[in-house]
């Protein structure tokens, strides 16, 4: 039976994406490996995640959005180190048999792999009895030519400046919108922070609100973007840990100091947000928006550090990529507000081992 | 405090065998994705195997052979494919983090890593919460020269010989002795089946039930045999499933037929049981031997097709390399006996959705 399931649900809704992809996957699910052939000259690019019930995604979330998202926070990782797609494995560990489910969850999965073009190679299914939760690990292969070497998180200059792409925070705000409907946003939040969430959340226009679910529960990972970066930026990141966090991680990698602009960060939220400003409590929701940005987690956004002469060819690759800040000698992240000196972030980048689950 | 974790029991123990391997691994633990320069000219394989506690090892086994397993049953399938070792990622899934089994998890996957020199080069680490169970993701990468392509389980023709290594069903009886041990045979033997189960299990010498324990707990994946076979085997797997259900792969993806000889399979009980024939009850043990070879799962040998010239030549790769058998027109798996008909085999492979669990 379990080859009966992987046959139905993965082996054959994906075979004319391994088919498109003749030349790369020589051999695919149904034997022992898959067999790549990456382009001559190219360097392989590996990542892995997993997703778990309850940590990663709701038990009631739709299965085809577990199933895009599952991928999609994976190629996040490639477009990271600027590589492009070859293919990936699947392990799908769940308490039994759920066809509806798995109908689902292949669907997305299918969608996202036929999106980014990248084939799904080999995998298992495992049963891991009633009393377990679904846990799904995939690990994506990539490349990239071999001059390119990725970007590598220690590779920051003092001097560069600090790039984001999209609006780093608004898929926190996606999952403070679910936490709210599901009446646990109070479990979720500081005591100290829960009225202010509240004010954000109850004030967000309906559009955005759409748009911060999507950011959410379908992450769009940058992999075009990333590409383009090849040979502009220096180190770069994708945005799981909030930006706070990411850009620690490249400050501490690099041994300098990372500055953030507290007014760029705010006018990121305006331009999503263009009634904002309008509105009297402007300043205290921005105060709240960029609190999320720092700490919010799982965007999928790219952060990556680049010579100000690449400023001009950054800004051509792709509308909405944000200049943020800048690296500098010292350590630690800085806040910078108009007329103030900087004040250190003293950040707390999500945490598996310490967060309450969903 | 998950980078803490991550760094303590993985990144660092493993940093040397990275090192060792810097030609191969230009990235590893610490980016966003690792980069990996395969040799010019190769074909990359890639396999992935999931362990789920209770279901692939019992929550009390020694964490170290935990470790050990998760990465040589995935070597295995390189094996299969005459691959070579690159290096391998890890999700790890745990209900809680516990420092102890961490520890002895590592030390066994680093005993492992290193004896068949394949570096870890990424992976995650996930708390799932207390009501979860360990599971254990684990991908391999390993490459081989495109002129090899692997072994294609499609690829045996009328006439090969049928081989296998080692002693197929060995690591089941391991199995059994852990399941008599815990008084649980009852559970995992069908009841017409515990009378002749239980008297083998008591008559194994104590040598014999020490490797067969081995042989369940830290099986020894085949990558020089794997290698060795390239241009001598054409259809090749790893015994997971059973010599029965793994043959029947083989015939069904060939179209062919394959036929097992029953005295070739008892002549390998013989060997690492010399003292079986002077027992008045040799060939009821026998029978259920020869049965636990072809029902048993989780050996970790090869089974592969030849053409017979080679045969001499596979015979002087390795000693404990066995002929058992031959491929033939026709459909299915047949038993033959000297004397008798061949008869067919109505074989279940091991069924993950089907059978009891641990």
């Amino acid at each position: 039976m379990e080859f009966d399931l992987i046959s139905r649900h993965f082996k054959a809704p994906f075979a004319n994406l391994v088919q498109s992809n003749g030349k790369v996957v020589l051999a695919g699910i149904g034997d022992d490996c898959a067999a790549l052939q990456p382009s001559p000259g190219h360097v392989l690019f590996v990542s892995t995640d997993t997703l778990v019930e309850n940590v990663h995604f709701f038990a009631d979330d739709p299965a085809h959005l577990v199933g895009w998202k599952s991928l999609a926070c994976n190629l996040s990782d490639l477009a990271a180190c600027g590589a492009s797609p070859l293919g990936f494995t699947l392990n799908l560990s769940l308490p039994k048999v759920d066809e509806i489910w798995l109908t689902g969850f292949s669907t997305g999965l299918l969608e996202g792999a036929t999106r980014f073009n990248c084939p799904l190679v080999g995998g298992d299914t495992t049963s891991a009895g009633v009393n377990t939760v679904k846990t799904v690990s995939i690990t994506v292969f990539g490349q990239a030519p071999s001059t390119h070497k990725g970007f590598h998180r220690a590779h920051a200059q003092s001097g560069d400046q600090l790039w984001v792409s999209g609006i780093p925070g608004l898929a926190r705000l996606g999952l403070l919108l679910e936490y709210q409907r599901r009446g646990q946003l109070y479990q979720h939040c500081k005591p100290a922070d829960l009225q202010a969430m509240d004010r954000v959340l109850a004030a967000m226009p309906d559009p955005l609100q759409r748009t911060a679910l999507g950011a959410l529960q379908q992450p769009v990972p940058r992999l075009g973007l990333g590409v383009g970066l090849r040979g502009l930026a220096r180190a770069c990141v994708d945005l799981s840990d909030g930006l706070g966090g990411d850009v620690a991680h490249i400050a501490q990698a690099s041994g300098l100091s990372a500055i953030l602009s507290i007014s760029a960060l705010m006018a990121i939220w305006r331009t999503c947000w263009p009634a904002l400003d309008a509105r009297e409590d402007a300043e205290e929701l921005l105060d709240t928006l960029v609190a999320v940005t720092l700490q919010g987690g799982d965007d999928f956004e790219l952060c990556w550090t680049a010579h100000p002469n690449n400023h001009d060819a950054i800004q051509s690759l792709k509308s909405s990529l944000h200049c943020v800040g800048e690296v500098a000698s010292g350590e630690g992240v800085w806040l910078l507000q108009p007329g103030c000196k900087p004040t250190r972030l003293i950040s707390q980048s999500y945490n598996h081992f310490a967060e309450p689950t969903r």
